[in-house]
């Protein structure tokens, strides 16, 4: 069979992008190389953060994130996944500008979260701003339980920043408070918790833990929907062979 | 600082591919995201296989490899490393008809070798056969030792195959011994053995062992060697921010 070529928009940061790759050979069913989805991927870092352009603090990276889906658009992707959750927040210009179909991320988690009533969410500062995972809980009478202002200054966003230094280590310790104080809160509790930021389950799954198998993997809930998307439609051409 | 931009041409296979972007960021001296390599990845595994076509018994992949160059090329990549062993057998002609520097994976293994007198290299058959590893190893007169044609067929082959369809445990068993009874060959024995197919270094790490620390990562080699070449040009442009 034929498979469709995925444009991966990395970068943000690059282990994530490394991590999302990963989990997209995982969640392919392949017994050969050529069983695999054909990806092509920008991952290029020096693009401007994005949540303090969402809080109006920094340049707006949408230039940048255009630039990156122009150039995979040219180089033969036919869809693009973007492996960072708050660059989500301009989803809708990327897809009216970049004329490609993008797998949105939060659709990716929703598609997983059969029968749960309650979960607990871990993101960026931007993305709880942006909402997006909110709106599409709320559709589907899902409570939503997030992080406290504090939590999310002391546990979530420093978390974050371990894993973009390569700190896992001290990344596990505050991602696995954080979720446990989310799995604590409320009542009745969350079911579960979205890791709705790329480099959160980098930083959860550098060693077992207690919480791992309570968390929902946004990184991996998209490469699922990327390989399902690429299998689709089968009989169509591969890059012109 | 600003880095230059590299192009990698990959999916042969993709499990090699996330991991040779692993390993360029763990050789990164990196605190945020906008100190690592930019990179566009091309990886197509739907593409001939590489030694097949050596030995005569297959289609060319040179076509697919020169796509996936100019490929990156157009995508803004400024030197190219191609993250296949074997696909270096066409590096005269990619880099002739492709139009882009290519860092050779070989050079890169040669720059980690000071004061090695003797070693050992596990690759695939077409990569033996090509013998740019033996001829660069004689120019340095490094004496090579290379695996017995039983070994190559029931050992190092299947190791390949192994890591190709997601079986790391089985791939782990069969490398170690093929790296093993290369260290106990010859006198004076060799001191280290270079792994020279990208698969293997992903069975030989699937689990802690006696040989690892006996091992050279050609992956690694070349992943250091592109972030030395990334950084060796401070002041020039990427992608035209």
């Amino acid at each position: 069979m034929t498979s469709r070529v995925l444009g991966v928009l990395g970068g943000m940061g690059p282990l994530a992008t490394a991590d999302f790759l990963h989990k997209l050979i995982d969640e392919t069913p392949a017994r050969r190389d050529q069983d695999h989805v054909p990806v092509v991927a920008y991952s290029v870092p020096q693009i401007p953060d994005r949540s303090l352009a969402i809080i109006g603090e920094g340049e707006s990276p949408l230039p940048y994130l255009l630039e990156g889906i122009h150039t995979l658009k040219q180089a033969g992707a036919q869809a693009v996944a973007i492996v960072c959750n708050t660059a989500h927040y301009w989803y809708d210009d990327l897809v009216e500008q970049g004329g490609l179909e993008i797998l949105h991320i939060a659709d990716a988690v929703c598609a997983t979260l059969n029968g749960i009533q309650r979960v607990g969410l871990i993101a960026t500062s931007g993305t709880l701003a942006a909402g997006f995972y909110q709106s599409r809980f709320a559709a589907r009478d899902i409570a939503c339980v997030l992080s406290s202002e504090l939590d999310q200054e002391t546990l979530v966003a420093p978390a974050i920043e371990c894993v973009k230094r390569n700190d896992l280590a001290q990344g596990h310790t505050l991602a696995t408070r954080a979720v446990r104080r989310l799995l604590a809160q409320g009542t009745p509790r969350p079911e579960a918790v979205v890791l709705g930021c790329t480099e959160i389950p980098l930083a959860i799954a550098y060693q077992a833990s207690d919480v791992s198998d309570r968390c929902i993997d946004a990184t991996r809930a998209l490469a699922r929907a990327c390989v399902a998307w690429s299998r689709a439609e089968q009989g169509s051409r591969v890059l012109g062979f």
